[in-house]
């Protein structure tokens, strides 16, 4: 099933539209027009408007990068947020990860992206240049790497640390490990190993 | 991950949007958010005003009610087709379906939807009355019941039958049975013994 018998334009238009998203190919893209069509008017206009909204208004904090609908995020201008902690972070759907485990009240810096030079990206294409900024203009004690545990995320995290590392502040990164829940038999070797070597007392591990 | 810490109210409310299409969760609403605003705002605007003008402006044809731009679509006014032969079908989809196989040249109508109690979908919420007035006013040889292989499909089409066996009309359904490519073996026995019951002269079945 080819799918290339539409008999509306207006159809057509909005499934080639729809499978341009990513993970969205052109059967999935036609079940989702064909619900619009089904739903109420308004559905298609809201989720219509809201796309035109978001992309048009949505504004990048100018301190750290996050999404906001402001020109600074409501975590920078958070009062109560500890501003001498700094985590750096990829994008922003990592913020959200740290935010929802509620156990950080630092301010972020969004790299928006990491470095890879497979996908042409280097450092100059992230956010690096406005952390060392900020380390300049800002009181911060602690940058706190939490990027992926991937060649790239160590990558990045290297050129960060060479870059920030004559400022006086603690440069520390997330612990690696066996993850919670995970069974030891079945953790890969690198991430045991890993965890063997940054052992912990265990007074200071177990949380209550 | 819960992901209800959106920093702006915008990407939140797309996100929300974006969830309440079928398969698509939290997670991926926001995967797709994020895409959009990495790429050209242009892109988020012919998303969104694609899926707003297919709502407003796309109209049902009011002879086979499939999908159209105006208000006969292009199969039912396209000269070249055969206007005594009706293909009923459960939705647009089965429409496009059948005509990417090229082996169809009649007209269709569209039913809306399958004859199913357990939905509240009943013979007064699909086309069938609109059927039988075609089958009054047009002059119509043969009506083809290309209905899924399902109880629901079964129940349709027998109550559709009724509604039609008074007209001098040939009624047909689609041949069941081993589908093109699948080894007998696999084949389920109800789909295999219903194979054997509609068995063809050879002559006919094998097409060059």
């Amino acid at each position: 099933m080819t799918l290339n018998t539409y008999s509306s334009k207006l159809v057509e238009n909005a499934v080639g539209e729809l499978s341009k998203l990513p993970g969205i190919g052109r059967k999935t893209a036609l079940r989702l027009a064909l619900y619009l069509l089904k739903e109420d008017k308004i559905e298609s206009e809201m989720l219509g408007e809201a796309i035109i909204k978001m992309r048009s208004e949505v504004k990048f904090c100018k301190i750290c990068h996050n999404i906001s609908d402001d020109d600074v995020c409501n975590i920078c201008s958070n009062p109560k947020r500890d501003t001498t902690v700094i985590c750096v972070v990829e994008d922003i759907r990592d913020v959200m990860a740290i935010e929802n485990t509620s156990q950080y009240n630092g301010l972020y810096h969004v790299l928006g992206g990491i470095i890879s030079p497979m996908d042409g990206i280097g450092p100059n294409d992230l956010s690096i240049g406005k952390l060392v900024e900020r380390l300049e203009q800002e009181t911060v004690h602690e940058v706190i790497l939490a990027l992926s545990a991937t060649i790239e995320g160590d990558t990045t995290g290297f050129y960060i640390y060479k870059q920030i590392r004559k400022f006086p502040v603690v440069v520390s990164t997330i612990a690696r490990g066996v993850a919670i829940g995970d069974e030891l038999e079945y953790a890969d070797e690198i991430t045991l190993g890993r965890s063997i070597i940054n052992r912990l007392p265990y007074e200071n591990s177990v949380k209550p």
